[in-house]
């Protein structure tokens, strides 16, 4: 897989144009790595705003003497300076008179060294330029993101058709297994925590699984994902064990229901909260509005929580390429809840499902 | 495992009135999960500096509707508030005139956020007040790490009992077996990236495991470690795959020196600096200094990477119950690296080995 890292780059220098920045320092680790390829555990970036057609010489990465081989091989194309502290060093040497940082990563501490060590710099809060920029994938980033959602589909699928799912297994255990399948089925990793949540947990939104038996006649919850590549999937899917009851299918059908009014709405130009509400006024409409304790969903990619949020304050509009999960979930505290979500990428001709188990009421 | 949160959150007042702070607000996760329990992924705590020796009325801790009953199970002794934003909503509802913030935490734009929404209330930046207590640990804790560093000891001999490290296999299935055989072994995760480095990757300090084939006559470099109950263990050894060359030995037996000289050094008291000092000085007697790329170790307990830091330029004395890593390593590029790592407890009459296996240079 290649990406036009340059690309990016000059993508950000238009940006810095527009809003008359000299150069932009960059300390997310994950904007860099999306900037450069750089995958290392310390690292800062200066990314100059003039037009680079030949050169970039006003581009310039820092990282410290564990990665002196990997910064050349994973980022060939820019001047690497070696220094423990990165981002101060590369404030010493820029020669930008001002210098945009970024206000939402960097802390208080950081910032008021830097304006003490170096007086002469003019710093300019800005929050979310990479971010913007990331929220739109590439068709490179959008492969990965299908195969990350595509070793979580599997996974699933052999985890249920090997009996994986069933009374008597301990929640720890079905964690173990769907793991253990997205690694043998193509993930680097697994993108989050693995959520298992058997009976009265399922209720518990973010419940971390436990050594509770899975029993007969219990819902469970599974919310987990693969990455691959850097770039995460997320999915959960809810099953009911042997046998149903009456309120199970109800509740089930209304978050289902629920969750493809919010699919349907994934429109490129669309409100992020729009879409938010169009899956909220179904189980709203059903009187459960204060059981959906969370926002509809968040974009995914090189973090499993990145932007754009889809939630009731969600502001923005959805762009054609934004990669974005759809997980209403409503919760019976003490008896039970259901969760479904997808991963989907926003297109013009209406969104792309990645993540494709079926979302049918299943017995297991 | 029971911890006494109370006092914690006392030793933090007593820190508070020593600097004439009315109250702190804490919004690192860790740090609210060190002072109350409570291990949701959002949250932030006001600690008022009154001593509480009836009540905590001034104490308060805030999350959003996800967390409701964790909230109350896991920190039942605290008022809890529900509510989106969670610092902004404590900001605004505590009474406090002066309210201390984690300046290495907070980011410069919630602090500008905060400034303009509340501008009454006086912001006084403070770093690592929580931290430092979080340096030492009690012995609940230390009972924590102990375990989680047996997980890891144990998971590594069987690893090699079963024959799992030998020419053939990939760095990903070793990396797969060791991170299962901890979670056979009372792991609840893993600590961090698991490192398998074979042959020339074992001179890269940080290398992610690829398909690479371990191969007769590699080093092989396994840095991996347990968590249990949120405590992180940390342990490095490096391996020879069946027969070992003159300057493998060599290599082996000067950074095996180094290890020892640091753990050595590990006394109540000593200069951070000065630990360093000693293993680096084995190296750079060798005359391979500059092949010792990183520092000497660091703090573990609820990070995996916390205070105190153990290098040139680590501040600060060691203090009995601080638990921390001494793993120098050499790496020859191209060729091959060899790192020894241990975690170990300083304590009164000397450091406490809590990563037990083996550091003698094996051939497998």
């Amino acid at each position: 897989m290649t990406f036009d890292f340059s690309s990016r780059r000059e993508a950000l220098r238009r940006v810095l144009r527009e809003r008359d920045l000299d150069a932009i320092l960059v300390t997310d680790l994950l904007n860099i790595r999306y900037l450069t390829g750089f995958t290392g555990s310390n690292a800062a970036l200066v990314v100059g705003a003039t037009d680079a057609v030949s050169s970039e010489d006003d581009t310039v990465i820092c990282t410290d003497g564990r990665y002196v081989s990997q910064v050349a091989q994973q980022v060939p194309d820019l001047r690497a300076e070696i220094d423990r502290s990165s981002a101060a060093r590369l404030i010493e040497t820029t020669s930008a008179p001002t210098l945009a940082f970024e206000a939402h990563v960097v802390t208080f501490a950081q910032h008021r060294s830097w304006t003490e060590s170096s007086p002469a710099t003019q710093f300019v809060p800005v929050s979310g330029l990479v971010e913007q920029l990331r929220m739109v994938k590439d068709e490179s980033e959008i492969a990965l993101l299908r195969q990350a959602c595509t070793a979580a589909d599997v996974a699933l699928v052999e985890l249920i058709s090997r009996g994986g799912l069933r009374p008597g297994r301990t929640e720890r255990e079905v964690r173990r297994d769907l793991e253990n399948l997205m690694l043998d089925h193509g993930a680097d990793g697994i993108s989050f925590e693995t959520i298992v949540a058997a009976g009265p947990n399922s209720a518990i939104p973010h419940h971390r699984p436990t050594d509770a038996v899975l029993a007969s006649g219990d819902f469970v919850k599974l919310d987990f994902g693969a990455q691959v590549g850097g770039y995460h999937s997320d999915m959960t899917r809810t099953y009911v064990l042997e046998t149903v009851s009456e309120w199970q299918r109800d509740l089930y059908e209304l978050v289902a229901h629920s969750q493809r009014a919010g699919r349907e709405a994934l429109a490129v130009g669309a409100e992020c909260a729009a879409v938010d509400a169009a899956a909220r006024a179904v189980i709203e409409d059903a009187g459960y509005g204060e059981l959906f304790l969370h926002g509809l969903g968040h974009g995914v990619g090189l973090e499993i929580h990145e932007a754009p949020g889809i939630g009731k304050l969600g502001t923005g509009t959805l762009l054609s390429g934004a990669a974005v999960t759809v997980e209403p979930g409503v919760y019976f505290s003490g008896r039970g809840g259901v969760r479904i979500e997808d991963t989907l990428v926003v297109r013009e001709q209406g969104p792309e499902l990645l993540t494709l188990t079926a979302k049918d009421l299943t017995v297991v």
